[in-house]
């Protein structure tokens, strides 16, 4: 091809009419009409028809008689008009087509596995994820991700306009960020060190440097358990906040959610469309105890959790119905949990600690957030991290920031594939990462013996 | 303090003369005048002086007397003009100052292990890192990290003007990104598995996915080696381009990386006027080989390295002073780096297969960017790995997006750290990373014997 023309996208061909362009892309499908061969180039913009017709040029007609969906090309050619008849309106390019006048092959590819022509792309999940570089092509894939970088978008510029500084914290730390087993411990230089559970406690230390800070951070949890909510490498996005109060962290929380949300609606209307979804119900967010929202699922929905010291997955459900029939609302603030349930730097309420001032928000069936206050106090710290049969010698870096000072603060995490699913409604959080991790795959799945196979039925929820 | 009085920041106060505020921060510093006490009270914002006067409130003058650097408060005061003579020109609110009302404190401070007080806080490299959760805090080293915050919006923003989707890529792969010994490992659900040492193989995948990608990602090195210039896990700004050639990747980096930094120097021109650096000089990027870069250095500093393989320190350094004298630029291209020296992913040049269609950029004195045209035939990428003694099997996933279909493509990354490090000339990358990860150093330095000391001074450069 002659480096000097230009190429153009596909969706902007109808303002080239009469004029010779140059595209590229992959070929989406090939279709042999008698004397002519048509193919539906796809770029990042979109697909644009381009026609083969040995009359004008033989040997594009002839290279074109070996594509194959996938072939990546390079075409120069002539925009013509459609006739109104032949107008396609699903595409911007429909009102044109392109006729070939060179073709040139760029990258072959082999026959496809499965057939990635249809509007759906009918494969079970682990098929969906064995073919990954190949299955995120497809029509009804790649938008996920389209979406999942407006939500990054999203938080940002509302992070942004909350006056909160962008930080880039470690995920390589010396202890457990939150106690527990569900670790991955790193061979670091001969030194036992661990993958970081969530960025909490990095960005604690930086609100008395920032006082305002967010963070799109890696966390890792290594959780032997298979569920469609779960994965061992996901996306936080959080954020923390100094000089707060619960009530303000209640506010600061809710108005992330909605104006990242909003600007992802804004941004992907047509994508969302695409995908079936009713436009999010923006009512105001129902804000409830977590003993408050347990005493609706037992009056409304008849099961009595009302002693649990969580929601379960179907409350959460359940909630979600609740506060969209009642609050034309899809989310639900849930706040003080049994201060036993949380994490040891959470703040217990001070009129009742066996609560603690922490929350989560619910989307749509499911929690995309949580959070709480923090406590700020230095020996109240020490205290809660011994009471949970931790060592504060073990967060020895944590512990000097609120030796040196912290004041009352608080903050929150969002989880950006949760939040990519139930935006969605996708049914596993698998689809909602480009390559996710668990613990039966890194990209493959690994081999398992039988005995190992029990144990992980078992543990499958 | 009454919750319904709404905390304004320092720098705000000129505007509120005369009336009543709520102000919250931390004691920079205490002075006491005989029947005055003065506090500096730092937010996010900037400082403003406080003055406890017992005629005023002789609770508060009190309360004031056991201030000491640190701790976090909260005043209500008046805003006071201040007479001609005793206006503060380096101060936002120099014009003014608070007379305290009441005072809370709302959390104390240890006395600190050394003096935070001045302008420079004069540790060495070791101490500053020790005490990071402190150190952090001061006006000195604070700056970094909103300068850093700007270069990430920097790249966003250029990436987004060319028209990059972002991703979010995993960290924890099946196999060694480039291969090499120098990779972490991780226990992962009793598999072995790797902390990636770049986003790379999987920003690639994506180019026939989005076509335009760009990602900010964590990236680990195990090298053994304590240099100024290297860390443990560092940040990477990625993009990578689909249907590109050689000389539009040449444009396409070099515009990201002046874009960039123009943006920096837009919206920090005072924190960057207080690091003393001179502006960015924006002459046009000379572009030179290796070759041609050797040649440079043996004429004009007289070291004849033309047989080396890739640049020495100091021929990045000279190559850059060069820039500077010839072209007003800050930045110098380097391209044609030897095949065997690049990683196995690298496109050789057609015209010499010896050299490859790779290249650095640096930027006053050091490598900033690295990056190439990629192998996108499936068959040479596999003879690539094979050459470097790998094992194609490792790179399933990857090369399943090479079978099907990849356009001519490449791409580079940007190392943030050694950004922040040469933008605001620190000496030690360290400084640019708000919690450095080394072979010493996880937030604490490791204890040693003594043995493995003699090692680790050997391994020092």
């Amino acid at each position: 091809m002659p480096s000097s023309t230009k190429r153009i996208l596909a969706k902007y061909t109808p303002q080239y009419i009469e004029k010779e362009v140059l595209i590229e892309g992959f070929v989406q499908a090939r279709r042999d009409h008698g004397k002519l061969v048509f193919i539906d180039l796809r770029d990042h913009s979109g697909l644009v028809q381009v026609v083969f017709n040995p009359q004008v040029s033989e040997k594009a007609y002839e290279i074109a008689s070996e594509l194959r969906p996938e072939f990546a090309v390079s075409i120069i050619g002539k925009v013509n008009k459609r006739p109104e008849r032949l107008i396609n309106p699903k595409l911007e390019s429909g009102t044109v087509e392109l006729e070939a006048l060179e073709l040139e092959i760029l990258s072959k590819a082999e026959t496809l596995p499965f057939d990635m022509g249809g509007e759906v792309l009918s494969l079970e999940l682990p098929t969906l994820l064995d073919f990954r570089a190949l299955t995120l092509r497809h029509g009804s894939v790649k938008p996920i991700f389209i979406v999942q970088a407006s939500i990054l978008e999203g938080f940002r510029n509302i992070c942004q306009k909350l006056d909160c500084v962008e930080i880039v914290v470690p995920t390589i730390a010396a202890s457990a960020t939150e106690g527990g087993a569900e670790v991955f411990k790193v061979n670091y230089y001969d030194h036992k060190a661990f993958m970081t559970q969530s960025p909490q406690l990095y960005k604690q230390m930086l609100v008395p440097v920032l006082e305002r800070v967010f963070t799109i951070a890696h966390a890792y949890r290594a959780e032997p358990s298979v569920t469609t909510r779960h994965l061992s490498e996901t996306t936080q996005m959080d954020c923390e906040f100094g000089f707060v109060n619960f009530e303000n962290l209640l506010d600061l929380l809710e108005i992330s959610a909605v104006e990242m949300l909003k600007h992802v609606e804004k941004n992907c209307k047509a994508l969302l469309k695409e995908f079936k979804m009713e436009p999010i119900a923006f009512g105001k967010i129902p804000r409830l105890t977590l003993r408050e929202a347990q005493e609706i699922i037992f009056k409304e929905y008849k099961r009595d959790n009302r002693s649990e010291k969580d929601l379960t997955p179907q409350d959460e459900v359940d909630l979600s119905k609740w506060a969209l029939k009642k609050h034309n609302s899809d989310f639900v603030t849930v706040t003080h949990f049994p201060t036993s349930k949380r994490a040891f730097y959470t703040m217990p309420d001070p009129k009742n600690p066996e609560y603690s001032l922490s929350y989560d928000l619910l989307f749509k069936g499911v929690e995309i957030l949580s959070g709480s206050q923090r406590i700020n106090d230095h020996d109240k710290l020490v205290s809660a991290i011994k009471e949970r049969g931790m060592n504060p010698a073990d967060y020895k870096m944590f512990l000097m920031a609120f030796k040196y000072g912290m004041p009352p603060e608080g903050g929150f995490s969002f989880g950006l594939e949760r939040i990519t699913m139930k935006l969605l409604g996708l049914n596993n959080i698998r689809e909602a990462s480009l390559f996710p991790r668990d613990m039966e795959r890194v990209d493959e799945r690994f081999s398992r013996s039988e005995e190992k196979e029990k144990v992980f039925q078992k543990k499958k929820d």
